[in-house]
């Protein structure tokens, strides 16, 4: 089976590509809430269903939230499992909006064209790149190269609650030689990217409570402590003078990168002052003495996510809260123990307190970070099948972001990931206008025709 | 005119004046909806009509916001000018209400009977003692004993937009020879007070803006500064470790209390873990070395009334927000300068952004303190009628709050006030279930017949 006759099957197609992704975006998935329930599983059916028209056996399967696709293809080459995920983040503020975001469309832009809508990049668009290269495979050559496992989640933007107790139950179905993920982005517009590196996480939301009920801030204020004072305090003091958290043991298991890795980091000439600039910043705000890459991808980090306390409408209300709140999430790298960590700042936030005010934590979950097992063959065979479709040749990379998924691929089906995606820092995922290239998504789509190649190849 | 009887008739007449007070609680004069707008019309109209009723010639008078009562009665004696407010703090949370906050009731608990709702303390409650003091004086006696204008106020709880204009523009109606203010609180249950000091104000909304948009803390955590962090840092650097506001110039105008007045506040044995512990505080959060008085009275405060930013629903966004506010308020005292306080602050947090980031400020009014000048004889006569009716001799206080108009009339009428209430801490102004001491509306009645009894006589 050869691949250029893939490769312009995938060029002539492609209008046709974007209006099935399209079609898929127009189902608003999203998954944090109950009143789209049902698009959740509509969105669930349409891609089971255009599973089947590239003859595979796929199916919904039930969980006690929405449901997971599972679907099979078989073909010569290895095992691959593809994750990807169909649920959406929600899309308020709509006023941000220039469009509805689940009518999307085809836009020029100065920097090319882009497809704009909620799901355009994360996740719907990089998810089709990888079907829309199994079906010009199969419309060529009417099979596969590799034997395929098609799994789709829908709670990715929701904490993934029924992710892990499904693979347990279906590991023995899930489980292939490697899994491929989605769910990325490039390192620049000429540097695809393999990544190897997912930072993992601590949520907690903390309340602080004072006073017994919100006081009168002149008949109080001067006598009682204010929650949102203490609460600042603490904020302010998570953070030293160097940018490094202050948690205790916060550090224990964070490893330095290879010098092998730093060259390569080095060598990709990632300039933060641009990467910065585009969100109206200029300074970095991490650790003193750190590149820019390390901060994002090889540090871990301390950021609050959410504040809230006394009166917050219009005008002033001069009231002395009985609490405040705040969402803390850390990143975490390398072995970071996630357990130690959340013990470590729920006692240091303890031991903050004035006598008489009390906290009660909420934790929203905590995953340590992953690393995959780069030694694998497959990493350097789908680099070198990345090198020949983009200008540049591929890196390797970390992230920033937490991909859970990986980790229980490695921890639940003992399977490492590769994570190769097509994304760009300006798709605006999570926020209004999100929008993927459509040369993220050709080139994407191009891409794996050539990586299903490489591996089959491989194998023989 | 002798006194007796109209204490007599204020004891008899009790059930038909809490009737009338909960009349005019069952309008929601909120000042700051403007849902309420008419309602707030309604309840100048009803004390229009009530001040009638007395033999008063009263009317509204229009604003630019809504109306102001003004009402004569002539007198034999001093000239009077008594201020009250009809309009109401807003009533959310209304789920924390046990009741409707706008159908009053007398109710028995263990402390006695109270009048339950919304304005029942602040301020309808108060400044109907006065009313019905007078109503008591021209019931018994056909006539009042001193030269009364009635002036009520609906904006008090919106900042008093109003104020200074109408009293400016209707100076020569209004000017007396003293105020009367009944807004304030008795010492405690056995200690009625005549409050002299009253602290100052200035507010502040800021907010803090850093990166251009909202950010996934994934892509952009550890290196891109987060505003909430800044302004956690801010707010905890407004204070240093012996709880001193660290703005610049701050205590300039800032004097000690006078031995006299210390020994005073000394001697009214006032139980600061009482105070806090009915808030379920123990210990105080001012300045280091000082008295709760003084923190309360003559200190003066920073408080931070509201804070938010970032995600504050359920569950978590990993969201690094572009912006982050805060609600900030000084409370001053003796002569500090509020537009110089205003100043520092400004360019104290300008001093503590990253170079990136930006802040707008939205000023809310800026007021300095008062302090009334209590050797005019008209301050004795009242302490000394005010310990005729309570168990214990009247004190000369200070005030936590700020109640501007007594500032106001000292520098736009050229008149001194004195303010008498009898509010007790535990009223819930502001709050839900706001209530009103049967006894402190009764005593409180009772507390007037004999001042304008003694200022009266004091003239002749």
């Amino acid at each position: 089976m050869s691949l250029d006759p893939v490769l312009s099957r995938i060029d002539s197609d492609l209008p046709s590509s974007l209006e099935r992704l399209m079609d898929l975006m127009r189902i608003p998935s999203i998954s944090t809430d109950p009143a789209y329930d049902e698009d959740c599983v509509r969105a669930a059916t349409w891609l089971a269903e255009d599973l089947r028209s590239l003859g595979a056996e796929a199916s919904l399967r039930e969980t006690p939230g929405h449901p997971m696709v599972v679907g099979h293809i078989d073909g010569p080459g290895p095992h691959l499992l593809f994750y990807g995920h169909y649920d959406v983040q929600p899309v308020d503020p709509l006023d941000l909006w220039d469009r509805d975001p689940f009518d999307p469309q085809v836009e020029e832009t100065p920097n090319g064209r882009v497809i704009r809508g909620r799901g355009a990049s994360d996740d719907k668009g990089q998810l089709m790149t990888f079907v829309e290269a199994c079906r010009a495979w199969k419309a060529e050559h009417g099979s596969l190269p590799c034997k395929i496992t098609f799994f789709f989640e829908g709670e990715e933007e929701s904490g993934s609650p029924s992710l892990v107790p499904f693979l347990k139950e279906n590991a023995e179905e899930l489980k292939a030689d490697i899994a491929l993920i989605c769910d990325t982005g490039l390192f620049d517009n000429r540097v695809p990217a393999i990544t190897t590196m997912l930072r993992g996480m601590v949520k907690e939301e903390i309340t602080i409570t004072g006073p017994s009920r919100d006081l009168h801030s002149g008949g109080y204020g001067g006598a009682a402590m204010n929650p949102i004072r203490v609460l600042c305090k603490i904020i302010a003091e998570l953070h030293d003078e160097n940018g490094r958290v202050t948690v205790p043991g916060f550090y224990d298991g964070v490893h330095e990168i290879s010098d092998e890795m730093r060259e390569q980091w080095e060598g990709l000439g990632f300039d933060h002052k641009a990467f910065l600039g585009e969100v109206g910043l200029s300074e970095l705000a991490g650790e003193a003495g750190r590149s820019a890459l390390e901060m994002l991808w090889a540090r871990p980090t301390c950021e609050v996510n959410g504040i809230g306390g006394g009166y917050q409408g219009a005008g002033f209300k001069t009231v002395l809260p009985s609490k405040a709140q705040a969402k803390i999430s850390f990143r975490l790298v390398g072995d970071q123990d996630p357990q130690a960590i959340d013990k470590s700042f729920r006692d240091m936030v303890r031991a903050m307190l004035p006598r008489d005010f009390e906290v009660s934590f909420d934790s929203d979950g905590a995953a340590p970070a992953s690393v995959m097992a780069i030694d694998d063959p497959a990493f350097e065979t789908a680099r070198r099948a990345l090198g020949d479709e983009w200008p540049d040749d591929a890196a390797f990379i970390g992230s920033g972001g937490s991909i859970p998924v990986a980790g229980y691929f490695q921890t639940v089906l003992g399977m490492e990931s590769m994570l190769i995606g097509f994304a760009r820092d300006d798709d605006q995922i999570h926020s209004p206008n999100e929008k993927y290239d459509v040369e993220s998504f050709h080139k994407g789509t191009r891409s794996w025709a050539r990586i299903l190649d490489a591996l089959a190849a491989a194998k023989n």
